[in-house]
């Protein structure tokens, strides 16, 4: 089915910049973008169906390319428990943190899993959002891991987004583990990722680098194993301290090392070099309090592609919207809006290994766009929560109205 | 019309508290609560309709006490610019800033200012706001702050929303004015407030107390007239510097001094004796990277009530979520979320003069409720941006669904 799309400007983000065409025209055909371009320059031709839409501003679909959106609990308890004066100790020791969310998601049916992930994921989706990565890694054995990817497989399936799954078996440490964290490795790189990749429920291997999480000996060997099987890698990185984990990230060609505020410029050079993703999560940075910010102006000199994401998780970023992550990204970071932007289009794409088919609109990628009722694309940035009016078209179909 | 409401907890705010009902019932006639408590002792009788709630949690309806949503234009491009490296002066002397703001509002036409007032206020009502204050002060004339308070009136009549004006005219000096602030303020004493007070535009008066704004001497000369014309009055004080500012709205027995980063502790206390709120507004301290924090501690010691809201505006809040803000006053401002939700139910109420008929669900109040779709009051400042599922009633009316 041809479709010409008329009356509106666009802000395709090739090359990563806006990229703007005033008074554009975009032609799809069976789901990719046949035609974009200036509205005077529309081949002549016989169009099935056209449509108007009324001086809107046209972007990619936007990508959230790193959440945790599939979960058990939530954990709006320990949030006021910790405004009320609890010491993380004390939540820790009363069974909270990560703990309490590893504790619910493998009590929950794969149902009850569905049901909020659907609810998180919708949330996204309303917004403009039609491309997702979700993340396993609050199962942390294999039942429980395979059920976490299970959904985020149906997700794809129940609703209209194109939704990739990384399995974060690396995550943190099982309980039934505490002191052995070369053992959980063990099971991971034995066990957990040949299943679950042999189920065909893997796109990427993401692990947690950090004195909380998992040592670069440890992460390697995730990463050998994710390689050995033939899967692109991911990492938490340099989030809460420097252990050069982007360095390793980069090593392995990963696909984005994420979070990033403790990297220095070695790091930086490694990941410019090896042409990995810098994903800058804002809303953990803000809901943390952290003061040390990413070192965004050595990225732009290294030439990183900076993606943003919601870090959607019940913990440190139970962020359900995307487009403040816009804002959170040139309000703490001091991105521009146009690098805001790429970030959720074009460079979220990449982190995914999607750049070739996702992230802007150019002939022969996917008619993935929102039409925004808006006057220039840096209000997608400026505004401050809301609900912008807006019209989402994925593979060429409109899937929302208003 | 008499209207039960089931199955539903309630965290009723009596009190300022969560003061929470479990298992509550409701019964609303003519628009107003005739009864709530827990179900098991809802007065026998017959009622003319019962609705089911589904285990929802009822709140009173949001009240968002300080707004500045009507203005012409927006200022999304100086944001941008600003992030791209323009300096403040720059922009200033490109004709940015509020001047840019006063610019587009004096030459918008009522009804095109009237479309952009409706569209926010629109968002702020799609998330549970019932009542909502909108001040003047990008008009600076006569002429044009009428137009902006007629604005404001109009949206009373057309949204089911409970709607209060105040007149900011004293918001900053209108360029015709340069070099003469106690000339305008001469105007804003002897024409424009006496003047839009008598054709009954007004329910309170506002000023803006700051080195860049007006000086307390002003202000007074402001407070006088509007005392003389029977009118409330409420102060931006205390955002950037400290001009004891709240102690002079507190010697005119202000409904709210609104910002305070900057107060101390004498401010805090003459505030407590007046019964003046605390309005916090943490959008515009995230949007300006502040990093005083108001004094918290001293507000709670001393009894003053904390209101938190919007500040919805164009250059220092483009802010069109409340329930954002209650995240914003825990993440930032440290309250807890018992404390948010008050900030935008029975403080915000008193804040506006409001607080005996609004803010709490108890018996005789409007029957201004919200029905969320949550597992316990925490959720409504946990989750970071999105749209929690609710249902939304304004004097005894369900006004949206979903
Ligand atoms: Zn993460
Ligand atoms: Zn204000």
């Amino acid at each position: 089915m041809q479709r010409l799309w008329l009356n509106c400007h666009a802000a395709t983000m090739a090359g990563g910049r806006y990229s703007i065409i005033e008074d554009a025209a975009l032609v799809s055909r069976d789901g990719l973008i046949e035609w974009i371009g200036p509205r005077a320059q529309l081949p002549a031709g016989e169009y099935a169906e056209s449509h108007d839409l009324d001086g809107a501003w046209l972007t990619p679909g936007l990508i959230d390319c790193h959440t945790h959106l599939v979960f058990g609990g939530d954990r709006s308890g320990e949030f006021e428990q910790r405004l009320e004066g609890a010491s993380y100790a004390e939540i820790a020791a009363a069974g909270g943190g990560i703990a309490s969310t590893v504790r619910a998601t493998r009590e929950a049916s794969e149902g009850e899993l569905l049901s909020g992930a659907l609810q998180r994921a919708r949330q996204l989706l309303s917004e403009g959002v039609t491309t997702l990565e979700v993340k396993s890694g609050y199962g942390l054995n294999l039942a429980a891991e395979r059920k976490m990817l299970r959904v985020v497989r149906l997700l794809g399936e129940m609703l209209p987004l194109t939704v990739r799954s990384t399995c974060l078996a690396a995550h943190a440490l099982p309980p039934e583990f505490a002191g052995r964290a070369d053992a959980y490795i063990d099971q991971v790189c034995r066990e957990i990722l040949p299943e679950l990749a042999g189920e065909g429920l893997v796109d990427a291997v993401d692990a947690f680098c950090e004195h909380l999480g998992f040592s670069p000996a440890q992460v390697e060997r995730v990463f050998q194993t994710a390689t050995a099987l033939g899967l692109p890698v991911k990492l938490h990185a340099e989030q809460l301290s420097s252990l050069h984990g982007s360095s390793l990230a980069a090593r392995y060609r990963a696909l984005s090392a994420d979070h990033l505020e403790y990297m220095d410029e070695s790091d930086v050079i490694a990941m410019a070099a090896a042409g990995t993703v810098a994903v800058l999560l804002p809303g953990a940075f803000y809901l943390l309090r952290e003061t040390r910010l990413p070192p965004i102006d050595a990225l732009r000199r290294h030439g990183v592609a900076m993606a943003v994401a919601s870090d959607l998780n019940p913990g440190t970023s139970p962020a359900l919207s995307l487009r403040l992550m816009l804002n959170m990204a040139c309000t703490a970071f001091r991105l521009t809006p146009e690098e805001a932007l790429a970030g959720v289009t074009l460079h979220a794409a990449r982190a995914l290994g999607l750049h070739a088919s996702h992230g802007s609109l150019e002939p022969g990628k996917v008619a993935d766009f929102v039409a925004w009722q808006i006057q220039r694309p840096a209000e997608l940035a400026y505004w401050l929560g809301g609900d912008l009016p807006k019209r989402v078209i994925r593979h060429g179909e409109e899937i929302t109205h208003g």
